[in-house]
């Protein structure tokens, strides 16, 4: 868990064919198709702007969400731009956000691709993903915003998947909006 | 229908437990894997500029394509940027955009991503799903051309799947040349 | 085999029914998301700098791996950025890349949608996708690097799906730098 300064190639064969697993009574295939879905709410629900739904997607109990540059990641700097680690602060983030609205309006858009399940445990997923979010400010000027990959834990919590971990590795820097924005 | 003074998030449980619907006989599964087919064929017939093929996409009667700004979404002002209510307009779209070609030549490449389907009824899927369009000018260079998001209504038109209606929502203003090419 | 002046749109059928095939004892369906998984690894362990583990995506004979203008494909013009004919002259390009390390750092994110698999015969599956790459330069800027589309032979070698011919057909033109990287 965490093991921020592990690179995903130090133990990964990109080329092996994929494991034929099964999770929770799931086929491989079922449980890709799954993870997709609850992957595309989560991004719908940031674009919409409907952030105070956005804590119902982690566990109710230690559940970890960290923003941290992929620069901090390889050199094993465990210094994050975000770093919630209980649901309590996910929700608080929420509220300060829209309190602390001082930022010009603008929209969000998520493009997410490339979701690969790597490690199936009894319990966890893991499961990488690229995304990318583009910002369109008011005067309708669209530009990138973001660009990096989810490694995501995932487990089922109360019939339903979760996350348990969700760390945004972001290529891009710009820390002044990235500080109160999830992504 | 329509109804473009209702946002998505008015009604959405984001987080959610995905339903396992039933429809035409397909697995929630398979319908999502046949959606996204269709979509992936659609994106393509425009990226390879075969827009001659493009309102075969849409069913034959009463169908609508409509091109219209997230502002304009979200403030309840039903302004398109492009309106299309019959297979005959968007035949003629085709017509006028191959004629009145005065645009100095580019190649667009879509991006789609986060297709949720969101309501399932007996005749008709309602499908969301994140776009963004590059263009890639003579010189060579790409940018950004739209970002967006599709709102889709989907049914089964002959043993095929079609649209009954796409709505385009822009987050990106580019009117000068949205007025022309479909998205 | 490379067809190089022949377009896809000339043959295609972009609004037609998706085929139920099946290929190798898989249903469509499963096709689909076998090849989804590959293509997502094979992203992935470009973005993950993993180079050395990208000639085994290729099968070990008569591999064609091809980075081509969209300009020159759509031209019938067969002159190529990158060619490699080869599973050797795979493994010699990443050396080289490794040896010839002359560019400044960044990183490279994929971003990969419209997976349409379009031709299906006993050995091959002729798939086509689109993709964008951005790059981020160690100053945490973001930019677009390359968009474009694979088409992509595919086949099952010793039992894993592995790619017997990689064309790129790029939009972007960044002659620089496309020399040296496979996308």
């Amino acid at each position: 868990m965490g093991a921020l300064n592990t690179l995903p190639q130090a133990k990964t064969n990109y080329a092996a064919e994929p494991d034929d697993f099964h999770w929770h009574g799931w086929s491989a295939q079922e449980t890709q198709w799954r993870i997709e879905r609850l992957l595309g709410r989560y991004v719908e629900c940031i674009d919409d702007d409907a952030l105070e739904q956005w804590p119902d997607f982690f566990v109710a109990d230690q559940c970890r969400y960290e923003i941290i540059t992929r620069e901090n990641t390889e050199r094993g700097m465990p210094l994050a731009l975000m770093l919630c680690t209980s649901h309590g602060m996910l929700i608080d983030r929420v509220v300060s956000l829209r309190q602390a609205n001082i930022y010009p309006q603008r929209w969000f858009r998520h493009v997410l691709s490339n979701v690969v399940i790597h490690e199936v445990s009894a319990d966890t997923l893991n499961v990488h993903s690229n995304y990318v979010v583009f910002q369109t400010r008011r005067n309708g000027q669209t530009d990138i915003f973001s660009a990096g990959k989810y490694v995501d834990r995932i487990v089922m919590a109360d019939g339903a998947l979760k996350f348990a971990e969700k760390r945004v590795l972001v290529d891009t820097h710009r820390v002044d909006t990235l500080l109160v924005t999830p992504l």
